[in-house]
């Protein structure tokens, strides 16, 4: 008899045996409540939905024991004092976007995106296995708190314009609602960056307020329906190659949790960070052909301004690693296999995008 | 006193409390054993690790009480059998590129990669949001198992050969290590496929037995050290935009597991894709740097062989549709939104990733 028909033979009905044929261990496990604050309204499907598997999981792969009730942005905490909540243990823990915090030490900005920085998969690549995880956690514990990679958007539209932006002056005194670092890039080149609650920019684009206001892409955009009152959609977003969501826990909240339910909140962070970026690119595709029938009119920012974009960019990196170190560190992590990285994807991954795409315009 | 300051006074303390406070709930659960059958070497590191970390979460989150053992190829079942071994329950589950079983049935191809298919992105929108997991499952439990997506190598490249191949008539006579579709198409244009073993590849390839092999990619490519003796290395790999595997499971063995115990395997399979993937794209960038230095010398399949691939790729479904009604019905929800998520990759993807490669290379 071979060793593979024994193995055959053996293993008849074993499998469906197994649990039966197993003695039942009885062991206590710990009944355990968390909160987690959201920073995100229920009205963005894709990100809502990933934190909402993110608790169902925990609470099946415990049978129930470690359950965890999610709270949107402003139920339990404001959207942007999540992290500080987490960080005091007003709650266990939070979904939060952590470029929100850049104003705090603009460190933060590196566990989101930061301008013309790396796609959605150079940054897991960065994150997981080129160092971005651990130097990052050091940051972020030194403020008491762990980050958790639960979510990317992919790539992000550069927002929605009432007039056409053709030339870098066509960008001065232009009132932009956006934030953060890139706020601080553009006001270089005469933007006025504009702070504007969600449920604002709609009114405050239609009276003309302001001029332009950046979002997310398609899907969540179109739900805000910015393209009646600002038609130029501009591409490509350069301050949001990608964007990063984490799960942030309290350390100490963390510590205490049996090693098994640390295991389960893991995994079941990453199941759930893969179906938000799924979502997008399933739903962007439909959304953005429904805005162009639409009257949305695509257009891309021209080569002038991302090249002034790209300088300032770095002028403003140099200037605040000059003065903060955790900046520099992890802001030469992030990009040291930036080059690398790119280089590979004209060859491996755009290549093969290029040809389908010129193929299936045809 | 304000709802914020209230939640904060009252929470002072409460996150590391809440697990001692909590009552212990006694619970048995059972305790089982499964076998993982690899198709897989443990010299291919990005897969093998992938299916260790998903084997080790199950353990950690289930208190070890569900224990999977992993095996590589060859070790309880030949590579190519695993199929088999789970679908009659030899062992309860496999970690597999489901197009190995492509002679089977060809549309068992769809669970990995088809040519000229979707890229890595595109493949878990399909998966998880547009039908695909549903569609294929449908397909995969009418033979005893079901798939959970479990990785995925990104775009692969077109492969090793020892010379140029600049017309469709250098395909005639090729004498070319491929497999399964693509092996199938590229037969319509002249060329030998071969089927040679992983191990005697090299050899074959050193003593012109044949003229040409596709692998994976730099990472796995560079250890199988086919630069020393085939220098010219193509792209795109357009049978594989992206490769994605599996972990397959028994279905009897999976509705025979505690709910729990389900929920564990499903979430650190997406926690092992996670990481997957993720060291593909971290090890790629520096791995194709060394070959180059070491003497490879990249080349991109030309026009003409890629139109004509093309062409030949869609004959060959549109004959194994006719024939096939389970591939037609799979090849059809595939296929379905390609158009459109290519659309919206030029805007929101590549218009970035382009910037990006211009800008850094200059």
């Amino acid at each position: 008899m071979t060793r593979r028909s024994f193995l055959a033979k053996s293993a008849v009905g074993a499998a469906a045996a197994t649990t039966l044929a197993a003695p039942a261990i009885v062991r206590a496990q710990p009944a355990v409540r968390w909160r987690m604050a959201s920073s995100f309204p229920k009205a963005v499907p894709a990100i809502w939905g990933a934190s909402e598997l993110l608790v169902q999981r925990v609470g099946e792969m415990t049978g129930g024991r470690f359950q965890i009730s999610l709270h949107a942005g402003g139920e339990l905490v404001p959207p942007f004092q999540v992290l500080d909540a987490v960080q005091n243990g007003t709650v266990e823990c939070g979904h939060t976007a952590l470029y929100y915090f850049f104003g705090k030490d603009p460190t933060w900005s590196f566990g989101t995106i930061v301008p013309f920085g790396l796609n959605a998969r150079q940054f897991a690549a960065w994150w997981y296995y080129l160092g971005g995880e651990k130097v990052f956690n050091e940051f972020a514990n030194q403020h008491g708190i762990t980050a958790i990679y639960g979510g990317n958007t992919g790539a992000q539209m550069g927002g929605w314009f009432r007039r056409e932006i053709n030339t870098v002056d066509d960008l001065k005194g232009l009132k932009f609602r956006i934030a953060g670092l890139a706020g601080t890039v553009l006001s270089r080149l005469g933007v006025v960056p504009q702070q504007i609650p969600g449920g604002e920019v709609y009114a405050a684009l239609e009276r003309g307020t302001i001029d332009a206001t950046e979002w997310v892409g398609p899907f969540d955009d179109e739900r805000l329906g910015f393209h009646k009152v600002a038609k130029f959609y501009y591409y490509p977003g350069w301050w949001e190659g990608s964007a990063a969501v984490h799960a942030i826990v309290n350390n100490k909240a963390f510590e205490a949790l049996p090693a098994e339910y640390r295991t389960a909140f893991r995994a079941a962070t990453a199941e759930s960070l893969q179906h938000f970026l799924a979502r997008y690119d399933a739903e962007n595709p439909q959304a953005i052909r429904r805005l162009v029938a639409g009257g949305a009119q695509l257009r891309a920012f021209s080569r002038p301004i991302l090249d002034a974009s790209y300088k300032a960019t770095q002028e403003v990196y140099a200037e605040i690693a000059g003065q903060n170190p955790a900046f520099k560190k992890v802001h030469d992590s992030f990009f040291a296999h930036q080059r690398d990285m790119i280089v590979w994807w004209r060859v491996g991954e755009s290549s093969f995008d290029d040809y389908m795409a010129q193929t299936l315009r045809r």
